[in-house]
């Protein structure tokens, strides 16, 4: 299923868009889209039965704002460098371990929203991240086959970072990572069982247009159920829990001198195979 | 006020200690304590008189576990190495401007709870610290009063930290800060009216009756209101956030070798004056 939620930012309906491409309304079957609903299994299968029926009732996309696909969002845990390419250009050693830091949920936006530049920033930058969203409580988990198991779904996330606040002010890479607006996600959530190999996703990002990133996470270093059971060592994992598993090369920091940071009026476009495409326009904060 | 939370873990009530000392329910006036009561003035002053009217009912302590004071905590920022004292017994540099990393609020417990020393920790250390509560949005403040005019108060949190998680394991802080029962918050959320100095307070620390930290926030670096001004440059506070404002010399870490890192068994107690006390025993996760 792609597991949507639309409407005005802090009011979004539940909606799923079906195989013909028709968007439906859920919300007579489920209040939200959220970790509760994602560790419901009787629910999601529900949903899929009302899908299947083609009984849903339709929703007129047109002028519908796109909100990020998960309600309530318990937290993001990040990888850094997590792919050889991205790892090559920035000129930094691949890592023996993942590399975890975090972002609020509060810097979720949707997919189509704004995403503004920090007042004082000139190194603000893109990255297109596979992220991989928690249907089951997940700790000290043992092997692939449980780390997969608590996957609910997969959606495109945009992990933008402003890399003087990351990494030239001091300390830890948070204090670039966790500006409003910061982690536009969506368009669509899609349940596991529509992504059989996550590590074959291509994954793309454009910016007025030009290609910047054209990856694959193939090249991801670790892989997602290695992240998933890797990270299940240090916290514990909740359904609604994200985890942006790390972009791939072509951020501008990677670029030559001058970098081609983000500024107003700029717009990227993302997307990831069969996960669906983001749209943002810059702005000043 | 003394603003609490009582009853079994995910079910606790909005509460009140009087200055009698007297625990009184407030859930006939308010759903719980949160973000959206902290920034209602109006539902603050209604409490604030009810509690003066010695009208609000008597609750039975006996028994009662003390959770959190605060639900739907939103994020949780820290900061590194604030306090002169603990700077120097880490070997560290004062850092120029203030070190941000990240708890997630799921990592929240109950002043009373048992903490869990993580599978494969050896070196599961104690913070205590000074927790600012936020209950104004908050973004691009200028100056202290802006920055003061945002808390809405303040509670003793205990910045639980594995030092080899988070020092040794590659990459940043956040795996070292995040395991699961790392931040037992409380007892008490002390509105901010009833904290006139937030840099004159003394903060304890106890590992098996043994004192290990004696510190002031008068140690601070970055004081109260110059770190809210700070954090609210690199991201947007909402009410219900939290900063732990870092902790005073006298942790395991600090110590000369062998290092006495928390185990199970142990019995941790803390305290900030006027914000009351805590004590968790360890157990293994």
């Amino acid at each position: 299923m792609k597991l949507m939620r639309v409407g005005t930012a802090g009011a979004e309906r539940p909606a799923l868009l079906d195989e013909t491409g028709v968007l439906r309304d859920l919300s007579g079957l489920v209040p939200d889209i959220d970790g509760a609903l994602l560790a419901d299994d009787g629910t999601l299968a529900r949903l899929r039965a009302a899908a299947a029926s083609g009984e849903l009732p339709p929703l007129d996309a047109a002028g519908l704002r796109t909100g990020p696909p998960l309600a309530r969002i318990g937290k993001i845990v990040c990888i850094g460098l997590n792919y050889h390419d991205h790892a090559r250009e920035t000129g930094a050693t691949p890592p023996e371990e993942p590399i975890l830091f975090m972002k609020a949920p509060d810097t979720v936006v949707g997919p189509e929203d704004t995403v503004l530049v920090p007042r004082g920033s000139v190194k603000t930058d893109w990255e297109v991240e596979l992220a991989v969203v928690i249907g089951r409580r997940a700790r000290y988990l043992e092997g692939d086959a449980q780390a997969l198991a608590a996957v609910a779904g997969y959606a495109v996330a945009h992990d933008v970072s402003e890399r003087a606040f990351q990494i030239e002010r001091g300390g830890q890479w948070d204090k670039g990572k966790n500006c409003e607006t910061f982690n536009p996600l969506g368009p669509w959530l899609v349940t596991a069982d529509e992504v059989p190999d996550p590590q074959a996703l291509g994954l793309r990002l454009w910016v007025n247009g030009d290609l910047k990133q054209d990856g694959t996470t193939a090249e991801q270093i670790f892989p997602v159920a290695e992240v998933v059971r890797y990270v299940s060592q240090f916290m514990t994992l909740h359904p609604g829990d994200i985890i942006n598993t790390g972009t791939p090369a072509g951020v501008a920091m990677g670029h030559p001198d001058p970098k081609p940071y983000l500024r107003p009026g700029d717009i990227v476009e993302l997307e990831i195979d069969g996960l669906g495409r983001q749209r943002q326009q810059l702005k000043g904060a």
